[in-house]
C-alpha cells in the first residue's frame, strides 16, 4: 500500500531525532528560554538576512495562526484572506473564537492578488457605512496556498506595497514554506519574504520536524508581549527546547532547504508520469501537491492500493484527488505510484 | 551546578525517545486518528478501569484546561477553582480568552473542600442577584497541587457528591499526576480518579514526555466534537500519533507509574535531608515538590551552586522556596545538593 | 428638505409617548420582571399564537442577534446566513465577537433558499474534513430581508423542514417584522413564524417604538438562563419597563399592525409615482424599503432637496439609492417627493 | 407600600419625557450623528472643563463598562477593581465574555487605594513569572462605590499618579455619579474626574434618565474607531438621538445636579431618622444608598409595609438592608419610612 495522502505521515527528519537523542538528559529552562532555542533563532534570522526579527516557536499551523492574527489585531478588526485560505475554511473557527472576521476574497487559484485586496480596501473606505462593519487589520497569505501555487516576488511586493498604503500588516502562512523556497521556477527567497511580509511562519511539522512552526516577527510589525499572548494561546510549550532543537538542526548545513527540494523533486517526476499517461490536472502547481483529475471508476480502482486525498466532486464522473510528497517520499514509491496510476 | 527548578527540565524517558526512533518512517493518518493514539488510549481506558472513556491526546497543561473548561462551559457559566490554582493565576488569562470567570476560593494548601464548594454553591443560589452573576458551571481541582499537596479519596468523594447535587461536573488537572498516584501514604488510585472526576488530564510533560498531556472523559460527562473543539483551540496536533506513540509507550510494563516513584523516592530523600540539616518546611508536600525556608543569605549562596524556584517571599529576611525532584533525577545530585544546603 | 434615508428618523408613535408620561412616576422592579412587561409578553404570546413562549425585551438588532446567536451556538458551531444579512456585513464583527464565524451562502435578492442551505449542510457532511471546519449550528434568515423581499409562508416551511432534519435552530431577524406582516401578497403571519422558526425577534425600533425589540423563543428552542445570557451581553436594561410599555402599547388594540401598513401604504404611493415616471427599480420589494436606478446626475440633483440611502454603484454612470418609508411618513411628504423626482 | 429598592424604580424627570415629546417627529439622523448628541457633548465637554473630550452615549452600565474595558486593554491584559466591583461580581461574566480576567483586589468599603494599587503592580512586575500572568492593563474604579462612599480628591489624585507611573489608563464607573457630586463634604468636581481620570462616565439611568450613559475619553486615553467598538458590543442605539436628547436636557440649566440633590437630602433625612431611632449603619456611606443593620425580626415586619434591597446576612440575627433614594423620592415618603422603622 501506497501512502500519498499528506505530507505530515512520518515523523522527523533522522537528524532531528539524533539531536533528541544526543540533548535528551541536559537539563535546561523552559519555555523557550533555553540555549537550543536562542542558537536556532539566530540560525532563522540569518537565513531570513533579518538580523532584528523576533523569532518564536509553536506547535503547529492553526494555533500559529491563531496567536499572530490575535496579536496584530485589534478587537474590532479583521483578516483579509482567501476563500480557500487555511484560516478561512479548515481551522474550525479558530480565528473567529478569537474575536476576529475572516474577510474573504475570492482569489484564483488559492492566491489574493493586490488588484484584489486594494479593491477590497478602496471599497470599505468609500462605503458611507465602513464604521458598522469589521475594519480589514491585517491580510493573510500563504506561501506555497492550499493549491500549491506561489507567489512571485513582484506580486508579494505589490501586495506588501498595498498593505504599507493602507498601514496593515502582512502576514505569511508558511506551513509548507520549505517546499516553496525550492520550486522549480520561484523567484522568491526567504529575505524576499521578510522583506516583504510584516510577520510569517516557517513551517516545520510538514518540512521535517516531529512538529513546530518557528514565526519570524519582522522589525516593521511590532508585538509586545508575545510570550505570554502565545500563552494565554496554550501555545508555549514547556519544553520549549523540543522546538528550539528541531529548528537548530533544520537550520543548520541548509536542512531545510536540502530536504525540501526531495520532495519537489519526487513532485516533478510523479507529474511528468502523469503526464506521460495522459492525466489532466485540475492546477498547475509547481510544489509538492499535485491536484490531478480521475475519473471515478479509475479512482476507486487505484484507492485499493494508494492512499491520496480526496478534494472535491468535478462532474458526476470526475473527482479532483491530491497527492502530496514531503521530504521522506522515497524514489521507488514514487515508481510503483506511476506504475499503478 | 545543580538544577531543581522544576520536572519539565530534561527531555524524554529513553524508552519513549526508542519508540519515536523505531516508528520513525511509518506513514500513519494524521491528527490523532492513527494506530497509536488507539492503543495508548486502550491502555489508559483500562489503567482508569474506565472502558467508555473518551481519551485524547493535547501538547500542554494550559491548552488542555482552556480546551477542556472551554468545552464543558456554557457562555454564561465560570468555573470554580482555588485561587492558587493554575488556571487561576499562571495561565495569562487562557480561562478568560474563553470568555469564561475563574470564580475564585481562597482554598488551603493549594485545596478546595468540599464544605467550601457548597458553601459558595448555597451562597450563590440564595443571592436573589444571582441570575446577575456568572453561574458556577464546574469545578477544577489539580492533583497534586499547586503546593504538591493531594486530595484523599474521602475529600475526592465528597467534592464529586456536591457536584452531583448541583450537577456540574469536576475537572481534574493532572498535569503531575504520575507524582501523586505513588506518593507516600495516598489512597487515591487512577481509577478512583475516573469514579469521582466527570474529566481530568494524565499529565506527559512533567512525567516522562517529550510533552503531552492524555484527556480522559468519563460517560459521565459527554462532550460532544471534542476534535473540533481541539482544533479550534490550536491544540489538534497534525502528526498526533507523536502523542500517541509517548502515551503508548508510558502505559506499556506500567512505565508512568514506575519513572514517577524515582521522583517521590528522591524528594523524599531530599525532604529527610532538610529536616536532618533542621531547615522549616513552608508546607507539607507528599509530592515530587518540596517548599522549603530558607535564610535570605543561605538562600543567596546556594545559588551560587543550585538553581532553583523562587516561590515567595516569606518576611524580609526569609524566603519560601521549591525544589522539584522528576522521574530523571540521579541520586548523587540529591546527595551533592543535601551537601550544598 | 425631504428625509428617506431611514426608517428610524423619527421618535416614537405618540401612543407611546403618552404612556410612558402615564406610567412615568409609578415605581416598578427593574430588569424586565415589572407587570408591563410581563403584560406585553402575554399579549404578544397571544398574538404569535404560542401561549409557551418566553419573552425577552432588548434594546437594538445588533444587540438581540448577537444575544440570541451566543445563546444557540456551541462554541464550535457557526450559524448561516446570506451574505448580504444584517449579521454578515453590518454588525461590526458582533457574531465573530462571541467566537462565532458566520457562515455565509450567496442567496438571492436578500433570501436564502431551502435547497441552497440544504446543499450547503449535505456537502458540508459529506466532506471528510467537515471535523476541521465550523460546524453549521443554526440558520438565520430576516424578514423582511436587507433588500425588503420576503420569504413566502411555503419558504419558509421548507427551510424549517431541512432545519429539523438536521437539528438546528431556525432563527429570524424581525427587526422590519411589522412591514413584512402587512405587506401586500404575503401570506406569512406572525403565527406562522411562530410555528416556522425556533427564535425570532419582533422590531420595535423600526417600527413605532424609541428602541427595543421582543425576542420570542418558542417551546423547540429552550434557552436557559437566557436572563444571564442577556446581562453578560449588556442587553438588560435597568429600567426594563420602558421596553415593556412600549411593546404592551404596540400589541394593544393592534397598533402594530396599524401603524406598519402606513409605512407600506405610502412605500406604494411612492413606488407607482417613481414607475409613472419611468425609474427602474434595482430589485421588487413589496415592504417598506424602495431600491431605484438613478443616473449619476438626477442623485446630485434630487439630493440638494432629499436625503436618502445611497446602496451601491452600479455602473459608471447610474446608482442604486434606498427610499425608506416607516410608521411615520406623512402623505404630503411622499407626494412632494414624487413631484421632486 | 413604600419602595426603596434601587435608584432605577422611576421613569425620567418630566422636563426629558418633556424634550422627547417635543422633538418627537423630527427626522434626525442615526447612531448618535444628530445635532442633539453634538450638542449634549458640548454641554458634557464643558460642564468637565475638557474640551478635547471625545463623548459618546450607551445605555446601560453594564455595556458600558464591557465596551470601555474592551476597548481600553490589549487581549493578554486584565483590569484592576476592588473585589466588590460591579465588573467582578454583578455583570455576569461581561468583561471575561470580552477576554479579559478582572484582577481583584481586596479593597476597603468598596474602595481600592492607591497603595493596594501600587503594591499590587510592584508585586507583579517582581514576580519572576510574570509573563505567565495576566498584565494588569487598566484600574476601574467607582464613584460612588457600590457601598456609596466616595474617594477624595488627594486619593483620586494618588490613584492616578499610580496609573501614570505603570502607562496605565484609570477609568471611573460613574453610574451614580450624580449623587456623589453633590454628596455632602465630597470635595470631588466633575472636573476634578476628567482630570485624574483617563475614562470615565455620568450616569443617566439612576439619574434622572429614562436610560442612558455618557462616555467621555478625555485626550490622555485616545481610543480609535470606539463608534465601531460600540457597534460590535451591540451598544450603539439606532435612534441614538433618545441619548443625546436626554444627556442634553440633563446638562441644561444644571439639572443633572439639581435632581441629584434631592437624593441626597432625602438620604440625609432617612439617616437622620434611622439614627435618631438607634439603628446601626453598616456603612457610613454619605451618597443615596444607606446600608443599615436590622434585627431579622424587625426586617421581616418592615417588609410587610416597605420593600427594600436585602444586603447580606451578618449574623444569625441581623441582616444588613439598603434604602436607595433617588432623584424621585418624595419627602413623604421618607416620613412614612422612618415612621414604619
Amino acid at each position: 500500500m501506497q501512502h500519498f495522502d499528506s505530507d505530515y505521515m512520518e515523523g522527523a527528519h533522522p537528524k532531528i531525532l539524533q539531536r533528541l537523542i544526543e540533548t535528551n538528559m541536559e537539563k535546561t529552562t523552559g519555555y523557550g528560554t533555553d540555549e537550543y532555542c536562542k542558537c536556532a533563532a539566530d540560525k532563522i534570522r540569518v537565513a531570513c538576512d533579518c538580523p532584528e526579527a523576533q523569532v518564536y516557536f509553536l506547535s503547529g499551523g492553526t494555533q500559529t495562526n491563531a496567536t499572530v492574527i490575535d496579536a496584530l489585531l485589534r478587537t474590532y478588526e479583521g483578516v483579509i484572506a482567501a476563500k480557500t485560505g487555511h484560516i478561512s475554511s479548515h481551522e474550525a473557527g479558530a480565528i473567529e473564537a478569537g474575536g476576529h472576521k475572516v474577510l474573504e476574497l475570492e482569489g484564483n487559484d488559492g492566491k489574493v492578488s493586490s488588484v484584489e485586496i486594494e479593491s477590497y480596501l478602496k471599497t470599505f473606505y468609500a462605503d458611507g457605512n465602513h464604521e458598522h462593519m469589521v475594519a480589514p487589520g491585517m491580510v493573510y497569505i500563504s506561501q506555497p496556498t492550499e493549491y500549491g501555487t506561489l507567489y512571485t516576488k513582484e506580486e508579494l511586493k505589490k501586495i506588501s506595497q498595498i498593505c504599507n498604503n493602507y498601514q496593515i500588516p502582512l502576514f505569511l502562512d508558511g506551513a509548507r514554506l520549505g517546499y516553496a523556497l525550492v520550486a522549480e521556477g520561484t523567484d522568491v527567497t526567504l529575505s524576499d519574504i521578510a522583506r516583504y511580509c510584516d510577520v510569517f511562519y516557517i513551517g516545520g511539522t510538514k518540512v521535517g520536524a516531529l512538529f513546530g512552526e518557528a514565526v519570524v516577527i519582522t522589525p516593521k510589525a511590532k508585538i509586545g508581549h508575545f510570550f505570554t499572548i502565545m500563552k494565554q494561546h496554550g501555545a508555549l510549550l514547556a519544553k520549549g527546547r523540543i522546538l528550539g532543537i528541531q529548528f537548530d538542526c533544520l537550520f543548520t548545513d541548509n536542512l531545510y532547504i536540502n530536504i525540501a527540494e526531495n520532495a519537489i523533486h519526487m513532485a516533478s517526476k510523479l507529474r511528468e508520469g502523469l503526464r506521460r499517461k495522459g492525466y489532466t490536472f485540475f492546477i498547475e502547481s509547481p510544489t509538492n501537491q499535485i491536484f490531478v483529475i480521475l475519473e471515478n471508476q479509475k479512482m476507486k480502482q487505484l484507492s485499493e492500493n494508494v492512499t491520496f486525498g480526496f478534494w472535491e466532486k468535478l462532474d458526476d464522473e470526475h473527482t479532483v484527488v491530491r497527492f502530496a510528497t514531503s521530504w521522506a517520499t522515497a524514489e521507488k514509491d514514487i515508481d510503483e505510484l506511476i506504475e499503478l496510476l
